[in-house]
């Protein structure tokens, strides 16, 4: 399993006789528990925000994208020399230690969030400028020291950091995604080996149509998983783009000529990814296409992974009223009232984290839609349910690797019987007598429950040998060169 | 099959050397060809909105509810007096032949549109403004005669017209609406007695369950169909509140204060249907809650029919290697390859439909969300939605109806045996013999492919006798009371 | 607040020295630690479904609903004689345990999970189990004494359990819905009382269109939000139908022909909610009718309120460059990097809340539609997004109320003399002077940048005293009785 | 416009009294007109699929599709001497005829259909049969010379010649597309040079944030649409690899192992598209991934396209009592009842097609995810809302960029009042006194009404001089390298 998932960590309780220093914003002052690192901003904002309870640190990769960003944009301004090499040094030192997963717990802003991300940046501005502070020897609090705003957000706007941060939160996220599908292709081909010569009844509308392999089942399986591999490969550099420098609209403003691209160097230095800056910052301040187009493909992925799932339950169904060519492995008893019963239900699983994916990426365009001007005010929302959809896929296809795929086995000489019972044989002889001759055929053998073979040979269209000829599995399952009896 | 639906016709053509009459706007001056109804605000609204092909007239139902609002316009008017009886005669009677489906060819703005539905009242005034001069022995285009705005539109605004309009048309296509539902119900329904004494296995997560009687499970279908016929005929209701005197923004501006509730008479008469004034026109004039509502339905409604139809595709999936419990009756070859296979075409043609229908939903949902302030300009984009909507619902129902259920049958004989086959029997026994005996039980049945009642017998679990009681197919398909053994 | 949110708690540890009992299942044997509730089957559950992080505790009300439905069923089992008085009784007395807030830490399996909610239920089953037995003076794990399936699980399935308990923590967590959508009406009441006579301009198509008030305004906003009060509770009833006694597949195997009735009234009478049996269980059992009809109703106050802060944004933009007629509250400042700013934080997180129950809604769509045959296996995810749903627009209304809209002051001076400033006047003159006068005046006024009254008095349409009366401010806002110039 | 865009035509009408010709096929005899060139099979299509009026003809490019597809195979067909070169020659005649345009009004099919395309399929393979006749020199409907089946389908099935023509009507279409976008980015660009210089306020959450110029705003929208534009070229891409000769589940079953590279070839030589063969035949025939992707990119399109138009309406909003900043090209009068107003219809008609187009994408979702085994059934309803997604999004890009972009022009002097008077101009000025002072001096400007510069002179905060330069247009809308002052 993935090393970013885990389940949800209770927010840190206020004793109400804690010890206090007092915080002032454009709004007034606020009391502040002394032992806490966030400020009154973040204060405020865990007041006005009570809304899913899911908080900025279950999601680490984005908290530690955030400190990435802001030991970024320090670096930057120490280089051009408006901030002082000791409160540089205290900033990223700060900042490394959230990149080590130290102060996760002081992420504590809901996911969802009015105000752009602001009390995301400001969660952040005012834990690192705290921790700077102590770093410095300073109390938490004293901010003339190290300031929020004034320093640790220099040259900066949420504009800018929030989605960087996102991008490149996604960016962290993305290989265990990927290594995730990866796993579940190897499973898929292992399985197409296996499965190699299993001959069985190819399905098109559920009805039987003509033969195939099991194992070119599973390796159409791993292919159309692959494929996305490689479409997640291709767009996830969309989120290299960065807007760094744009600041609070996207045309720089309070920001030094140099800064842009200096701090995208840096960060590229720290994340060890090759950022670029956006072309057009005023565009890719406002612009949320990156996320969409990536959400799409997390619904593409979706879309395949629980058409596969469906796949996997009807091949297993029964297992005496059902298709019954597969056997998944059992995970656990099916039924409280059933004895005996397995259920699929890890493809079941799968399958709902694909309606949920499909359904995030609604709420992702609805807020991409929604968009106004030289902002999109609602990126925390898109920010949510893109990380979440990119965890549940995570888990999901690791999930169905490891406790379903592994475990498949065949029910092989059922599905031989159900080839050789088949009309839908005659498809195959179609090209030797004809699309009239044959349609009669099968609708003889149907009505009579006669086998397509025998009707054919008593009508003598054909002899024996013909028939075994074309009618071998390795004849059927691929094309072959015939001699075309004249039809006409 | 309803009357309403018919193929798209095509617009007139406007034959370049036709004579024209000239008509000026707010914009200035337009030729129009002379034999045309409308006018030159109708011709810009042609040229502006090229976007779908699909127009006013290809939704009959659309035209009349408009033609029926003017006149009920133009008749509470002239009772207050602000219209000469012989212009309100002479509009009344141009609205009479629109409400008999004369002029329909003249109805031609495309179906989504700007301007909040402008073009479309302004398309209805226009009409009936050149009929009326005509009524009165006038030429068109003599609008000091009769003007389409200072008279047809005569206490009115595209934006309660248009609002009101559509709910008119919703409410003379629901009719076709519910008798299709209503006949597909009765479908149902013969098949449920048909299949009364058919046993088969029930499925739950695609595996074998416990048995049940195909007549339960067409019985379940109508009963689901039936309770949906019952939440439109409540919804449906919504839509008799309307607008009309509210005008632009629903302060009734330029309207008598007696107006509101004589339009809304006049068309409570001329529809034979019970319109209300809406409590408040200024929520009711913005507010899209109704549309967004019934469509909610409508997309119940799909997502129901959609899942019965994969049902009926599941349950006759074979015929050789499937469930094949049941025989759809063929309506057309299935294949232009493999001859003699038929195809579940209905009940493939009514998911779509449905997917059609849920898709149609979102787009109405993002619509409505996106109203600002006093109007909500998207409305067009609901409308055709909507429209189109309940008539692919109502034309799929009644397909699947005729061309489907009612030639449904049943293959008993394979229904038995899948029953008396099953490891699923031993959920019968469980009461009798305890969970944990029972899953020993099931276990085996699978491996060695033993039948659940020799193993029991075999076991000395319980004796034959008691066995054929508690299988017997009218104890298995129902409650019964029994006499447990003491199980702890 | 309500008392439902919290935020949320973690997974206990598993501490890897901890002392163990052995348990079996079908599947084998496992050692489950001594001090935990649950077994054998929530231990798998555990392990196959780590996919969300979000567990059954998140959903008090979730959990409380499967205690109460368990009693149900033991008084059911009593009173028909198949539990015996002492485990009837302790049973209960477990449930009632739970009912009361208490073990909630031991229901963890995650929301989204496979088996259409059997782990749930087993969950259930096997806490109270443990718990019943500790209550007869026994050690967890002895099931020979109290078994999860044989007795607490009696006359019962997941698959009527599942299903009821959800319609019943969906009736737990109305009231809090409502309550915080009928506090925000009086809210929005109370500032249409307070702007009564705060007279400014209606937009329609974001353009001037005629005068309003803002208390016009604000009191459409409290009956659309009032209509769907109405609404909810309509559709509430919805889910006091349930399908208990139907076990597996709604034949009510192994249940006694009087259970049914019996447990439905002690359902009743445990949690006050009257509930009816479904008329047919089999179709109560797979459909998913009564989750899509509300979640759609969800998706329409998602939609109005959606709507409502898009208004409140656009009213209060500005404060200089915008249309600036209201003020909302400062709730915290607003940017990083522009001092001063005060964004609209609160109309923006409800916004976000809106797209993701939005969101919701298409995935618990795409899980009714994907049920099949007897049982809609993907009901874990329905139940989940239409409890975070109901959650989230509780949060949201509750915050608007009680963060914005109490807070919200008007701009009286700016909105007037918008007004009188306005071209928008033309329309309430129309009736006067007709419509083609009257747009050659609307031009001749944006062209000039002079006033529409200056226009009209200087070409001597109408007088000042006509012009005065007509434009009066409470002439333009309602309908009055004119006599209207001949026009022709 | 586009070429391919043409209002609906009308289904030719069968008069009562018509000569007949007999056909028969698997389930029986019809009479078929004699002057109509499709045949039995298509007949029962038209009676089976009366669902949206909306037939195969109104995509021209589809139908020219099918027979470039069925030429290729003829063509194949014959190099591997299957086909004997007179019917080769004049199935391919018949092929070049509809590709020129002709017998477009014998696609009569309803676009969404049961079957998986297969009436779709048989409709060519009979117009193709029955024109081959005619060339040939025999009757329609002697099918022993040229069969539907046996000829004009050879070594075909309809589950690889219809994806590959909706492929292929895609790459026909898409053209138009990538026009109308770029043309769109040129009108842009073009007002992005216009504006270059006319400063105004740039807003973050609909508030007053920091000066631009309309110039960038313009330039991020060219910006935005170019980055879609190179999206789209790479994507489509996708639609090259497709899957002939994997015939009916992609096994190949009776085609030639030389035909699968053949028809490829032929087909990249009559469409001059360099197409290649799908890797996995298998998996390229269930797969619906290329269309959910490509219906991914015409969403983000929508999203992009809607964001703008809604900006353009906010920014034109007014003209007294909104934003004011722009004129949007008057295209028609705006109101039935409101005299001299002009609407913002363009962008109106822009959204809602894109609202239309994101439906689409969910339908199409939808159908893509309800795929089983072999094949995807739905296609048709794929194909239908792809291909009305790519037209109404060409047709809306057209209207937008011609009837409005290239008319709009900028309100200078009211912009640049605008940001004199505004409060964000303190942004500008926070590194000179830094977050705190300037937060205090926006307070008291927004309570005095007094300006920024007025208060910071009068506190001598700084000095006239330092001012001017640092609000100096050109200083504010792009970084700046400054002398910090120390603010510790």
């Amino acid at each position: 399993m993935t090393n970013d998932f885990h389940t949800l960590k209770p927010m840190p309780v206020f004793n109400a006789g804690s010890e206090t220093r007092l915080e002032r914003d454009l709004l007034g002052e606020r009391e502040v528990p002394t032992d806490v690192y966030f400020g009154i901003q973040t204060l405020r904002a865990l007041e006005n925000f009570q809304i899913t309870g899911i908080t900025l640190n279950h999601f680490p990769n984005l908290v530690k994208a955030l400190a990435m960003v802001k030991k970024a944009a320090a670096n930057a301004n120490g280089q051009l020399g408006y901030l002082e090499p000791k409160l540089q040094s205290a900033i990223a030192g700060a900042c490394d230690e959230i990149i080590d997963g130290k102060l996760l717990d002081q992420f504590l802003v809901d996911m969802i969030q009015g105000g752009a991300g602001t009390s995301t940046n400001m969660n952040a501005n005012e834990v690192i400028a705290n921790r700077a502070l102590e770093l410095l020897g300073h109390k938490k609090g004293e901010y003339k020291k190290v300031h929020p705003n004034n320093h640790v957000n220099l040259s900066q706007s949420t504009n800018d950091v929030y989605p960087t941060s996102i991008n490149l939160a996604i960016l962290l996220s993305y290989s265990d995604l990927v290594q995730s599908m990866e796993s579940l292709c190897v499973e898929f081909d292992k399985k197409a080996s296996e499965f190699n010569s299993v001959i069985k009844m190819g399905r098109t509308q559920l009805q039987d149509a003509v033969p195939m392999t099991l194992g070119q089942e599973f390796a159409a399986f791993a292919a159309t998983m692959r494929e996305d591999v490689a479409r997640v490969k291709e767009l996830v550099t969309l989120f290299k783009e960065i807007n760094m420098g744009g600041t609070a609209i996207g045309t720089g403003i309070n920001t030094d000529p140099e800064y842009r691209q200096l701090v995208v160097n840096a960060l590229s230095k720290i994340s060890s990814i090759d950022f670029v800056c956006a072309e057009n910052l005023v565009e890719a301040t406002s612009d949320m296409g990156a996320f969409v187009m990536f959400s799409g493909v997390m619904k593409r992925i979706a879309v395949k992974i629980s058409k596969i799932c469906s796949d996997l339950r009807l091949l297993s169904s029964g297992p005496r009223a059902g298709f019954n060519e597969i056997n998944l492995p059992p995970m656990q008893p099916g039924s409280s009232i059933m004895p005996g019963k397995v259920n699929p239900v890890i493809p079941e699983v799968v399958n709902q984290v694909a309606y949920q994916v499909i359904g995030n990426d609604l709420t992702i365009t609805l807020a991409a839609e929604s968009g106004q001007l030289q902002l999109n005010v609602m990126e925390p929302v898109i920010a949510f349910n893109l990380l979440q959809s990119m965890r549940l896929m995570t888990q999901a296809m690791n999930t169905l690797a490891q406790r379903c795929v592994n475990g498949i086995t065949a029910n092989e000489e059922h599905c031989l019987q159900m080839v050789e019972n088949s009309i839908g044989l005659i498809t195959a002889v179609n090209p030797f007598i004809g699309y009239e001759n044959a349609t009669r055929i099968a609708k003889q053998a149907l009505i009579t429950g006669a086998s397509v073979k025998q009707l054919i040979l008593e009508e003598g269209l054909l002899n024996e040998e013909e028939l075994n000829d074309i009618l071998a599995p390795e004849n059927m399952t691929q094309p072959r060169k015939v001699a075309i009896k004249n039809l006409v």
